[in-house]
C-alpha cells in the first residue's frame, strides 16, 4: 500500500549543507541538493549517460555535476555542459517538486499536475520553524518496516506503558484506552475527532502520582529543577494527518495549575516510504521553554525512546513479510480503534490513486 | 526432506532461565520460556495481535507478555489478560510439546497427536543428565548446512583424518573404514548392526602407537598427568538414532589394561533443522573421571575440534546450493556405508510422514 | 553479455604459491593450484565424493587433496587416491585448460575444442614479463560491476578529468575528446584504428603546463627529482583486445625532448566476469625506468588511482541492475565513439558464440 499523490518529508535542510543527498523514496532513487543560490531541487538520481547516481557527484553554482563524465544539470533537469562538446542532449532528468516548509525539506512524487495542492503538508506542523519553539531533529534512515506499520504505532499511544514505561508510558496513561469521539476535554478522559483526512484526539490526566516520567522531566526542567516530586496535571493533543503525519503536543504542569501556565513539547513525526517495507522515518522535538543550553539533554532523551520503537517495528516487519497486514488474520485490541480508523482513511487513499490511475 | 514427526533438541536448558528465547524450528518462528513455576513452555513466535514475536516480550509469572501492548499468553497459548480490557479473545497461539529430558529441552513440531509417542528421544542420550558425568553443552545457532549434511558428517568418522587430525583421526584408525555387520568387538575392527530406526557401530583398537591425540589426551589426564606416552588401547560406540542423534562412547586406557580401567568420555550430537538449508547443532561433551577442574579446559579441547566442521559443512552447502544431495549424481568411497544406511533410513521416514500426508 | 570462448586471466602467478586458491570465474567455481613439480592447474572446485570445495584441501606433490576425506586428484581431474580403498572411481573432475605468459595465469572456459588457439591472449601485454620492466600486480577480487562496464570504463579515458583528476585527468586532456580514424600521431590530436578484434588509440600533447599531475610525477621521478616544474610532453597509446584487455603505454619527457628519452609506464587492465554482474579486475603497473625502490610509491599511487573507480562502477552496476546497459535508452555524449566501438566488437564475439552454440 503505497500512496503517491501526497506531499512527503524528503529531507532535514542542514542535510543538503555539504553534499547532494541519495534518498530512496517510493523506490525512486532520488538525488536532493540545494544550488549556490539557495534553490531546492530533486531529480531521479541517475545519469542519463552512463546510468551513475547524480549523488556521486557534487553542485557546481546553479547546477549538479556527474562524478563520471562531468555533464551538469539544472535544476529542472535537462542538460546545461557536456564537456568537449557543444550541442547538449535534448534529454531531461526526471524531477520532482520540492517545497521548503514547517522546518522540512517536502518532495511530490505522484501526478506532477496535482502537486499544486500542498494541503498534505500538515498544518499542525506549523511550530516546526516557530520562533517560540526549539529542540532538534532525527530520523532513522530506511528502518526495515512499512510506512504502514510505523503509522499504527504512533497513533496508538497503547503501546508506551509497554514500550516506554521509563517516559511516556505508566499505568496512570492508561485512561486513553476508552476513547468516546465528539467529547470536549474531560478529566481523566480522552476525546476524539476524524474528519475526511484528520484525526485529532485530545486526553487530559490530572493529578498524576507516577504518570509518565516524561511529564515529570518537563516540569521539573520548566521549574528550573533537577527534580520534581508533586502531582502532574497533563493535556495531550495528538494531530494526526493523512497519510504519515502525527504531533503531539504535550502541556505538562503541577497539579492545579493552569494549562497556560504548562510546559509544552511538541514531537512531530513524519514517515516517508522507501520500498513497499523500509521506510525513513523523521522525527521533530521541540519545547517552547528553557534555554538552549536544555536542547542537548533534551535531545539525547527524546531520541532514547523512539530508539526503542525501532526493534519492535522491525522485528514485526520480519514476522509480517512481504504480505500486507491489513489482509492478515489478526486480534483486535479495543485500544486499535484509533489507528485503524486513520488506517482506513490511509487505504480510501489508495483504493482513489489506484482507480484514477483506472481511469487515465 | 524435513522430518516433522519426532522430538527434537529445542534447546538447553539454562537457555531458558534469563528471558525467553527465539528459535527458528523447521522454518516455525518458535519462542521458549520457563515459567516461575518451572513449567517450559513453546509457542508460535507472533502475538495474533499486532505480529510481534512473542520473543522480545518477558516471563511473568505464569506467563509471556508481549513487549508490544502487554498481552499475556499462558502456557497453552491461550489469552490470559489484555489490558485496558476485561473480554479476551477467544484465540490461541500454536503452541507445541515439550519436554524436559536426558539434559536438554526437547519439542515435537509435527501431528500433535502423535507426540505422546516419546520413542524417537534417544536411550542412549540418559549419560546427559547421570549423576556420574560431567561436562559442559555447546551449540551453532543457524549453522548454514542443511541437516542431512550434518547427519552424514557425525556418522562419518573417516573423515576425523583429515578434518580432525590434531584429535579423533590418525592413520591407525583407519580400521573403521572396513566394516562388517553382525560380528561382536575383534582387535582393531569394527562392527555394526542396523535395527528399523538405529545404527550401532563398534570399533576396537589396541596397542595404538599414535592414534587419536585425543584419546592418549584422556589416558593422561585420567592418570593426572600432562601427558602420556605409552600405547593406548581404544573402544568406541557410536550410536546413532533416526533422524539425528549420535553419541560416541569413548573408553581409552594404557595397553593392557581392561575396559572397566579406562576413562570415558560421551560426545552426543542432536541437529535440529532451522530450514531446509540451515541447521541447529547441539552437543554435549561428557566424561565420568576426573574433577570439577578438568571441565573447562576439556570443553575448550572439544569445542576447538568441532569448529573444524563447520566450515566444512558451510562450503558443502554452498556448492550443493538449494538441491537434496541425494539427487545429486555423486561418487561412492567404501567409507561411506554406515552414513547412507542412515540417510536411506531417514528418507524411509520421511516418505512415511509424506505419504501419511497424501491419506489425510 | 558473456563470452566464453577467450582466455581469461585467472590469477596472478604468486597467488598459487601458499595454497590452492578458489576463484569463480563466468559462474563456475574453479580451483587453481601450482603442484610441487610447477605444473598449474585448474579444476572444478568441487570433489565429486560430497561436494566440498577442493580448495579447501592442500596440494601433495602432484595432486591437490580434499579437505574432508583425503580424496586426491591428478592436475587432469582424475582421482589419483582414496583413503581406505585401492580401487578408485572412474570419473573426472572437469578440468580447464590453463597457460602462464605476459605474467599472469590464464584460463579458457570456453569449448576445449577450441582452446589452442591462443591469439586472445593480447600479445600487447608482453612487458608484462619482459626485464626491462618492473612494478607490481593489483586486482579487485568480485568487483560487483559487469564485465561490459568496466571495459567501458577503461576504454573510455573522458572520464578521467573527473574521476582522476589528481593525476591521469585534466582540462589540457581534452584533447582526446575529438577523434579521427587513420591519421598518425599528430600534436595535440589524437588517433585511432579499429581491427577486427582490436582497436589502437594514440595522444600525443606537447607542451602541457599542467595536464595530468601523473605524467608531471614520471618526469620528476625519471629525472630522479622531487619535483618536475616545466612543461611536459606526452605520448599515449591504448591497446584494446577484445573482449576485455587494454594497455596504457605512457612516454612523458620534459617539453622537445624525443620520446626516446621519455619515461614510460605501462598500465595493463584485464577482466574475469565472475558472474553477469560482478568480475574480477586485474591491472599491472610497470615502469622502464627508475630502481626497485621506486616500485613501493609507484604502485602506492596506481594503486590509490584505480581505487577511485570501483565506486563509480559499483554504483553504476546497483543503477542498471540486471539489466543489459546495452539495451536500455541513454544518451550518447561524443566520447563514447571508442568504447561504443569496443562493446560492438564483443557484442559480435558474444552473437557468434551463441550462434555456433545453436548450430551445434
Amino acid at each position: 500500500m503505497l500512496i503517491h499523490n501526497t506531499w512527503y518529508v524528503a529531507a532535514e535542510p542542514n542535510e543538503l549543507d555539504a553534499a547532494p543527498l541519495a534518498r530512496t523514496i517510493l523506490n525512486q532513487p532520488v538525488v536532493l541538493f540545494r544550488t549556490a543560490s539557495g534553490d531546492i531541487a530533486a531529480l531521479e538520481d541517475r545519469c542519463p549517460h552512463r546510468f551513475v547516481p547524480l549523488s556521486l557527484g557534487k553542485v557546481l553554482g546553479e547546477h549538479i555535476q556527474c562524478a563520471y563524465h562531468g555533464a551538469q544539470f539544472g535544476v529542472d533537469g535537462a542538460f546545461r555542459a557536456v564537456p568537449g562538446q557543444d550541442t547538449l542532449p535534448n534529454v531531461c532528468v526526471k524531477h520532482f517538486p520540492v517545497v521548503q516548509k514547517h522546518g522540512y525539506v517536502w518532495i511530490w512524487m505522484g501526478d506532477p499536475e496535482l502537486a499544486s495542492d500542498t494541503s498534505s503538508i500538515p498544518d499542525f506542523f506549523y511550530r516546526g520553524d516557530h520562533p517560540d519553539w526549539d529542540g532538534g531533529y532525527g530520523h532513522f534512515e530506511s528502518i526495515q518496516a512499512a510506512f504502514g506499520l510505523i503509522n499504527d504505532n504512533l497513533f496508538d499511544i497503547t503501546h508506551a506503558e509497554y514500550v516506554h514505561p521509563g517516559s511516556f508510558g505508566g499505568e496512570e496513561m492508561r485512561i486513553y484506552r476508552r476513547s468516546q469521539p465528539g467529547e470536549d476535554f474531560i478529566d481523566q478522559k480522552t476525546t476524539y475527532s476524524v474528519s475526511e483526512r484528520a484525526i485529532t484526539f485530545r486526553l487530559r490526566s490530572l493529578g498524576m502520582d507516577q504518570g509518565g516520567p516524561f511529564y515529570r522531566w518537563m516540569v521539573a526542567t520548566s521549574l528550573g529543577a533537577e527534580q520534581y516530586s508533586g502531582k502532574v496535571d497533563l493535556d495531550m493533543q495528538v494531530d494526526w494527518g493523512a497519510p504519515c503525519y502525527t504531533s503531539f503536543l504535550l502541556n505538562a504542569r503541577p497539579a492545579g495549575k493552569p494549562p497556560a501556565e504548562g510546559a509544552e513539547v511538541c514531537n512531530m513525526h513524519a514517515i516517508t516510504p522507501e520500498t513497499e517495507t523500509s521506510s525513513h522515518y523523521f522525527y521533530r522535538s521541540i519545547k517552547n521553554y528553557g534555554g538552549k543550553e536544555l536542547v542537548g539533554p533534551f535531545m539525547d532523551g527524546v531520541r532514547a525512546i523512539f530508539d526503542q520503537d525501532k526493534p519492535i517495528l522491525e522485528a514485526q516487519q520480519r514476522s509480517v513479510g512481504h504480505h500486507d497486514i491489513a489482509s492478515m488474520k489478526s486480534v483486535s485490541f479495543a485500544g486499535d480503534l484509533l489507528y485503524r480508523k486513520a488506517r482506513t482513511i490511509n487505504q480510501g487513499l489508495c483504493d482513489l490513486e489506484q482507480n484514477a490511475n483506472l481511469i487515465t
